[in-house]
């Protein structure tokens, strides 16, 4: 298996503080955390932290509890990463003692990332010489970009998550309801290996269909109506994550109608990154005229897609602007920029409320020579099952 | 069923932002939201959010997006929340714009629960009019003391983690891995009708039952060595937490030791509630004391237990005080309380590296006239199988 790039990652992440003028970076993110140091342990919710990364010109550290260390050293071996260990002390008291110690000046941290209580707390600790900055997530941006590592990982995760679908359409019947689909499904994954699925699996049956973030209920699954199965696992790490829809026994003209608008999105996608368009808007922008000019562009009521890695929702984004600001448009300029070596969803779908709706999603990896379907694809017509 | 209790909720929520001079709250702490309006949906990471509610005097605001309504106004509605849409709006606006509309001056927020990029974008929408005030979370005390209708909940939630257990125990085998325990249980919570597990299950062989963090791995079981599961359910929003410690075959003399000194621990808890105990520091210093005698004090390395409901880690907290200063004490006295109708877990634990551990964990509630344990309780001695 390809290695880590821990090098690159450092170096880059460097290069992009010297930017925007710290000379120290706080990291908070989880999924960061891990990129740069390896550290594998999940965060609880976000007032509970399993560790955080100080990143100087001259140091590595990841502050750690003595609940994670010893134990996991080895985790952190191949970064390079020194353990600043917080028994005894609070976190904030080891990230200023380091800071000092490597004479930061401007230390920035992860906003997004980090609560107001935390920042007021760590504002409170540092000396005067040290300015506490605001950044946006840089490392973000690093991510963005996967290195051989973690393209082979990606892969591997979007393997597991396809043969796991696959088994399940074995087992699927009429009669089930959505939560024990859901639950099949996930317990499937674990058993080809996966950690878990990478986000909670979304089941919708008919009407249920229609809501992009549907949680899966105790609604039996019919003949003929449309099945959305929105899922994705986690291997090593690393996230998978594709929408699948289909029905038992025959679609309506409706379903065959809507499905195949989809699908041709899902087309457009791909041509237009193949085509050289990068700006993530444009890329969603070239799906949804498909939809809209089979008359369902009212009816796709989110973004095309997302980048995907260590964390289900990366960059880049391919979005259209939802709030028209300059404001808005001056962030989603930031963060939408496909680049060579990203891996992105294509997930357009079409909603009809009280009805039921379609979405199609791959993973796609875009190089400097084309793209590449990381997943297995939707078929071109949709999936029938017999009625067992 | 007994219903939730939205009035109470509600007015001892106004009653402390009264307490504190705030005339406005935003809560954005997921928990919060859904025990203030019975709005389920959950959220992503902490950049992610499903909604926030605006208290005032005058009303309660459920800002929420377009991906959740329509399709959930059935959740709301006995809570009486009114929906504040942010159709092509962002969520500080509708913010700001019920704050001017009710007169509000002094608006709190959750500042563990909102991250500084929030606050700042937020801060940034309110005219001067408004002051935007750090607030500790106001509502997890509230939320500690539980009402009729709670104690039900997690009554169910309690048994049904139970019953997965004693289903797994029919299954479990020499030579299954930690990951096979932790998978099958988990499905077996689905099939009894939980949503899922509430947080990832632990299951620790031998060594890894020495950590009391452990994920499982592909380390299988063996006869004679302590086996730890840490594990809960959630049952309509409510949370179980219990952990058991049992082994395969015959335990050895250390095993039925430890294992008698931990069960003294959690019975000199119960006493100690039961006595009228109910400072969270207290009833940890009597658990301690009984591992301190038994020689295994400095090997009870984390705190006693926490209140458990809507989240699986609530108020009030029961550690001891790791890092001594007046501020951290000052800080410990403010959620440390056990008030009457909390519920709250028992679990203390002794951990040899190399060896193994022990913990043992049961939910109490804990009232006026004493203390009830809502679990099935450890046994007295070591739970050992049969080799099979």
């Amino acid at each position: 298996m390809a290695s880590a790039d821990y090098g690159r990652r450092l170096s880059e992440t460097r290069r992009r503080m010297n930017v925007v003028g710290l000379d120290g970076l706080l990291v908070s993110n989880p999924s960061n955390r891990r990129y740069l140091t390896g550290f594998t342990p999940r965060d609880g919710d976000i007032t509970e932290t399993s560790g955080w990364v100080l990143v100087t010109p001259q140091s590595l550290g990841l502050v750690a509890g003595p609940f994670f260390f010893p134990g996991l050293e080895h985790e952190i071996a191949a970064s390079g990463a020194e353990v600043l260990l917080a028994d005894g002390k609070l976190f904030s008291d080891l990230v200023a003692e380091r800071a000092v110690a490597d004479g930061v000046r401007s230390l920035g941290f992860e906003q997004e990332w980090l609560s107001y209580f935390r920042y007021d707390h760590l504002k409170k600790k540092l000396p005067e010489t040290i300015t506490l900055t605001p950044s946006d997530d840089l490392i973000q941006h690093v991510r963005a970009v996967k290195d051989a590592g973690e393209i082979e990982q990606l892969r591997r995760a979007a393997d597991v998550g396809d043969r796991a679908f696959r088994e399940l359409l074995t087992r699927i019947r009429v009669g089930m309801t959505e939560r024990e689909v859901a639950s099949t499904l996930e317990q499937i994954m674990k058993d080809l290996g996966a950690e878990g699925p990478s986000f909670p699996t979304i089941v919708g049956a008919g009407p249920g269909s229609a809501l992009p973030h549907w949680e899966p209920t105790n609604r039996d699954l019919r003949a003929g109506e449309p099945i959305l199965i929105d899922f994705g696992v986690i291997v090593d790490g690393y996230c998978s994550d594709s929408t699948r829809t289909f029905c038992i026994g025959a679609p309506d003209a409706q379903l065959v109608e809507i499905y195949a608008a989809v699908r041709s999105a899902q087309d457009a996608t791909v041509t237009a990154l193949r085509s050289g368009v990068r700006r993530g808007r444009d890329v969603d922008a070239a799906a949804r005229k498909t939809l809209e000019d089979a008359g369902y562009g009212d009816k796709f009521i989110h973004g095309l897609g997302h980048g995907i890695g260590l964390a289900v929702h990366e960059l880049p984004r391919m979005g259209r602007l939802r709030i028209n600001s300059p404001e808005m448009d001056a962030e989603l300029a930031k963060v939408e920029q496909v680049e060579d070596d990203a891996v992105v969803t294509n997930e357009p779908g079409v909603y009809l409320a009280g009805w039921g709706g379609v979405r199609l999603e791959d993973m796609l990896l875009v190089t400097k020579d084309g793209v590449e379907v990381l997943t297995e694809r939707n078929p071109e017509q949709i999936l029938s099952l017999p009625v067992r």
